[in-house]
């Protein structure tokens, strides 16, 4: 998980994080809130607050420990959370284009946002811009697994990915379980519909292959399954954006359908309504373990800056552990391991490449 | 769910149901328990048993009411859990080669096997065959949600799929659903990564167009995301091999980490310990609601004859679901469905059908 902790970012212009303070369901109060979490968390960072300035500025005077970490810039709209990517694009002064900016133009290492997902991935791919030696940026996350946490992607960004893209998203899987969870040398999964090696389609073959190939050959477990995520066989799952948004998602609508039904179990009876006081501490550890918020945080990895999607709906804690996501990114120079990581890789033209989901060579 | 009672099956053959006696982590102990309860549950059917005859005869003596029911028909092989599909197809005498022979000769409707999964889909296709109108068969199960019942399906028998190849799945679905869980119109979803009609790639974009010009368009309920697979927003979630298969295990995985979440929960203390007692009553009725043995079953769909694959580690109750779900099939004219849904489709030539999984039209 996202360590807190006063490590001073290793930035070079004067912001660790531009925070977009009007996006999201409950903006731009609980975006203060969490800020005023993660002011003390991150004790040196300093943010670049951009949203409506008399707002802002109004909240910050409740805020005393965000008051001092943040500097306002003022931004006069705001993106909307229905608008269309390609219209997004198109408002220059909104809170999300100007954080962005921010990071484009080198004033801030990276930008969190609760707006609007595909207006942030599309201003992160064309403002930020993609690192040279990637194809494709993807999104990633961190999820709960009975061995520790794993890191999952892409979730969304890449709809028809070809081998090389996964084995790119394989390299950035790597560089943000390192920066992120902490790890060492974390193990990388391919999820496919089978463990045995000639199962799947072409392109996960592939993918695997190269990856066998490559200097991530030592960490590479192999293929896993849908259950492999929850079960810990590996830190880092990798697949396509769609295989991984249904995945991610399914997983979550489990957790939730079992969750309800406890409730409903623990309601059920005047002896179940006393058992669940009785095995309250540890049930609320559990909840505590598997509450959203502590895996809040979507990072679009593969640009030229930290670009994280906080959920929209999150409250103020989660909103500070997505900005514990982007210090941790931010502080431990996971863009530099990225291009280390692929600067290992053999160039793209190398490998035959597959169209993208082909079903023959 | 399967209902049982004493319906008579409509079939020409003299059995309603092949059973392979030797497929199985268990077999044949709990393939013959499971037909000891089926039996009860289905007085009226009667079994081709297939496996070890001197082993079989043994064991029904002990089985009085699978004894009545079943005629053992001996085999000198089993296929081994780890056999590859293709060197299966070759063993002609193995116990789950003479029934599924038994189904494509007629003398039974259907066959229950927990024996390999591959390799009975690969000898239903080639022996079985398909039904003239399908494309391709798929893998279907029935899976919880917080509104009943949900079916899915492909589950991993057509890892790549086009928009007809999902169409074709969204009939059986609905054949399925009718037949199994007794609805008379049930929903129907298309799996994506967002609601919004433009979310996807062009295959699910082309198979909603499809769908919504189809006699299936009352029933369409468009896209659907991974949560609305246990939220139940719909009767039947429609998705291609590959996902359907992730989405299986993902939840499957998530519910398992949940469970083993709990049993620490409720060991971790005297208190809890107590906490569980009192409350027990409650989570055995949730534990027997979520219990994987009820949702046993997967079917392989689109074939001139009810497969059906029982889990291979099952129990005996476990095994009677299956037996449960492929006499619903039997009897409630499951196959004249598929065909008539089939048969109200524009032919297959008619829309432009991109190629498997391209990105462009």
């Amino acid at each position: 998980m996202p360590q807190g902790g006063g490590r001073e970012p290793q930035v070079a212009g004067s912001f660790a994080l531009a925070i977009d303070a009007m996006g999201g369901d409950h903006a731009p109060d609980s975006v203060l809130d969490g800020l005023e979490i993660a002011a003390e968390r991150h004790p040196k960072a300093r943010f670049l607050l951009v949203g409506d300035e008399a707002r802002l500025t109004a909240l910050l005077a409740k805020r005393p420990r965000a008051a001092k970490a943040c500097t306002i810039r003022h931004a006069a709209e705001a993106i909307p959370g229905d608008m269309k990517p390609t219209a997004a694009l198109r408002v220059r002064n909104s809170s999300m284009r100007i954080a962005i900016d921010a990071v484009a133009g080198g004033e801030a290492a990276g930008v969190v946002s609760a707006g609007n997902t595909g207006a942030l991935m599309a201003l992160g791919k064309i403002v930020v811009k993609s690192l040279p030696e990637i194809d494709r940026p993807a999104l990633a996350a961190i999820g709960p697994s009975a061995r520790g946490d794993v890191v999952l992607l892409d979730l969304g960004a890449n709809i028809v990915c070809d081998p090389r893209n996964l084995v790119e998203f394989a390299v950035m899987g790597d560089a943000f379980a390192r920066a992120v969870l902490g790890l060492t040398s974390p193990s990388i999964g391919l999820l496919n519909v089978g463990s045995e090696e000639l199962k799947g389609d072409d392109r996960v073959r592939q993918a695997a292959e190269m990856l066998r190939e490559s200097p991530l050959a030592g960490q590479f477990h192999g293929f896993v399954e849908g259950h492999d995520i929850t079960a810990g066989t590996v830190d880092v799952v990798v697949t396509d954006g769609f295989t991984g948004n249904v995945a991610l998602k399914t997983g979550e609508g489990a957790f939730k359908l079992v969750g309800s039904l406890l409730k409903q179990v623990f309601t059920s009876s005047l002896a179940a309504k006393l058992g669940y006081l009785l095995a309250r501490p540890a049930l609320d550890r559990l909840r505590e373990w598997m509450d959203p918020r502590r895996y809040n945080g979507a990072v679009l990895i593969g640009l030229n800056g930290v670009v994280v999607k906080s959920h929209g709906g999150t409250d103020a804690l989660g909103f500070a552990h997505a900005v514990d996501v982007a210090m941790d990114m931010v502080t431990h120079r996971f863009n530099e391991r990225i291009r280390e990581g692929l600067a290992a890789l053999p160039p793209r033209n190398r490998p035959v490449v597959a169209e993208p989901g082909a079903a023959a060579r």
